[in-house]
């Protein structure tokens, strides 16, 4: 299996990419096909000791910032990496794309390089989050800010497959994220998009309430993408801050010092539990072929992830699933 | 100071309600008036040695429940505890008006018994959450799941009054929850209230992201009552999800047991400054007169605590600084 990266997207690139990338390759056995400028990529892998074994160079020289608006992945820099690798994909001179780089360009050349699935109105972010009994997925987390309820349908068909193929659950209880369980709750769209997703033949359990997602109340939480971002940066969030706290309290005294050493070993696995690198990012769902968005701020660490992340999303044909359902699915897509 | 007390709403009526009431008279000096059944309130208090003093019983019989319509509370149950206390609030029986009951109905009896500030277009249930510079208040909590920009901006200038004379922040940071800081970012409606919010007088410092709440971005963080009601249910979900897990790793071995011991002063200090009890509950803002939302599931200790900030709420005059701002603020609030 041949994974294509974006050598000069998020913050830590090209070091952390291309060493992620070099890790990936021998850890999980793939072969790489890294885009960028390709003597910045040897000149990098060689004074850093990084081996280029099983890893190939496109040749690109174009970078998609930050700071550009992500419509100029079309235009301006539609020779950009990101744009390349997308270009890459669709061509099939690999089996998935993974870019640290920005998440609205990414979407955007997903969506018009790449290309949606027949029948998905639209491509969705959609990471999957730690939860008490192991993982679930938040779709869409910021990619669509407005959606319709069949956009939420969509999503929890498509979040279904994944959770089913990657993740091997059975029969994954699909939620709607909402402000109660009543099925009278919250603004139009909830109401609409719980009245159709009744109606689906999807393991659809209601609604949830955002304080019951990280106990594991679900195994795919449907939501707009601006609800989403909200549920996924508060996670983030007050994480952050609580173990912020719980590190400070730990460096109080010598005796709290002592007691840090003694739980040492379960803070490790739990804060491996929470941690967000070993998630390393997103999926891009209703794209034709695997594209995947690993962290900004993405170290090797967490790339390594995010490559072995893609390299299940493609290997257990999830996108094909999708594909095969949507097709089968009437009356209801018809725009 | 009086403050009324529905003695029958919330899961652990009447007792827990009655004895928080009393440790709240004796502990802030106040005289508290009970409303519900007085042969009920005085065995209760009997049988568990709570002394009566400083509070008066106002007899009524009848309870909302939370399995009631809230628009009940203005027709088959307009004799209940809870109604009864709103209409004691507004007679001026009374300097505010507490309850542990029903949100939706005690969002719907203030506004149509004890009634809105002139040109308040919506109450708002805002709870001041806790941060790591001490806490802010999240306007709408889900009084109002859908908005329009203008109540946003109504609910910017009541937290900020709320935080100033409540909470004695200077000039408090008023932020619009988004996905992200640009001006440009969110639905409509952000984009339209960050728009007005930055034509008023508000130290409004623009757009936060959800992730930056729990570190204290903000003073008073602006919201539909949809997307606020998901905020402070991540915050209670995230929060005790990793709290619980913390208590597993110190109840992991004999070894993590001693280190427990050793962090007991930091830890309980910690959960303290977390503990939703210390908060206590919400205040409704823009009624005419103070009316506070205290957990479903508050205990004594809990309940004391929502009676020491109701008092303040009234103590303040922070009902009477927003009807004068209200009053002052032309052009805008035309409807």
């Amino acid at each position: 299996m041949k994974i294509i990266v974006d050598a000069f997207g998020g913050d830590n690139a090209p070091l952390e990419i291309i060493k992620g990338s070099a890790q990936a390759a021998k850890q999980y056995n793939l072969d790489i096909l890294l885009v960028g400028n390709r003597e910045i990529i040897q000149t990098t892998a060689r004074q850093n000791g990084i081996s280029m074994e099983h890893m190939e160079i496109a040749h690109c020289e174009d970078i998609m910032t930050m700071h550009d608006d992500p419509g100029a992945i079309l235009k301006e820099h539609k020779n950009s990496t990101m744009a390349t690798g997308l270009r890459l994909l669709s061509e099939g001179a690999g089996d998935a794309f993974v870019s640290a780089g920005s998440t609205g360009a990414l979407v955007m050349g997903a969506t018009f390089i790449v290309k949606r699935i027949k029948g998905i109105k639209r491509v969705a972010l959609a990471p999957v989050i730690p939860t008490e009994n192991g993982g679930c997925m938040l779709i869409d987390c910021g990619a669509n800010v407005e959606c319709k309820p069949e956009m939420l349908v969509q999503f929890a068909s498509m979040g279904s497959a994944y959770m089913q193929q990657v993740m091997q659950i059975g029969s994954p209880r699909v939620a709607l994220a909402n402000n109660g369980t009543e099925e009278t709750k919250g603004t139009q769209l909830q109401i609409d998009a719980y009245s159709l997703l009744s109606k689906t033949e999807l393991n659809f359990t209601g609604n949830i309430e955002a304080r019951d997602i990280p106990f594991g109340g679900a195994d795919v939480v449907v939501t707009d993408g601006f609800t989403g971002n909200i549920i996924l940066k508060m996670y983030e969030g007050v994480a952050s801050a609580l173990l912020k706290n719980i590190k400070a309290i730990f460096k109080s005294s010598w005796l709290t010092k002592l007691a840090a050493l003694a739980c040492n070993k379960p803070l490790k696995a739990f804060k491996k539990k929470m941690d967000y690198n070993e998630y390393g990012g997103a999926p891009l769902m209703g794209v034709t072929k695997p594209v995947f968005k690993a962290h900004g701020s993405s170290n090797a660490y967490a790339f390594q992830h995010a490559i072995r992340l893609v390299a299940d999303y493609a290997r257990t044909g999830v996108t094909q699933l999708v594909a095969a359902q949507i097709a089968t699915q009437k009356g209801m897509d018809q725009e």
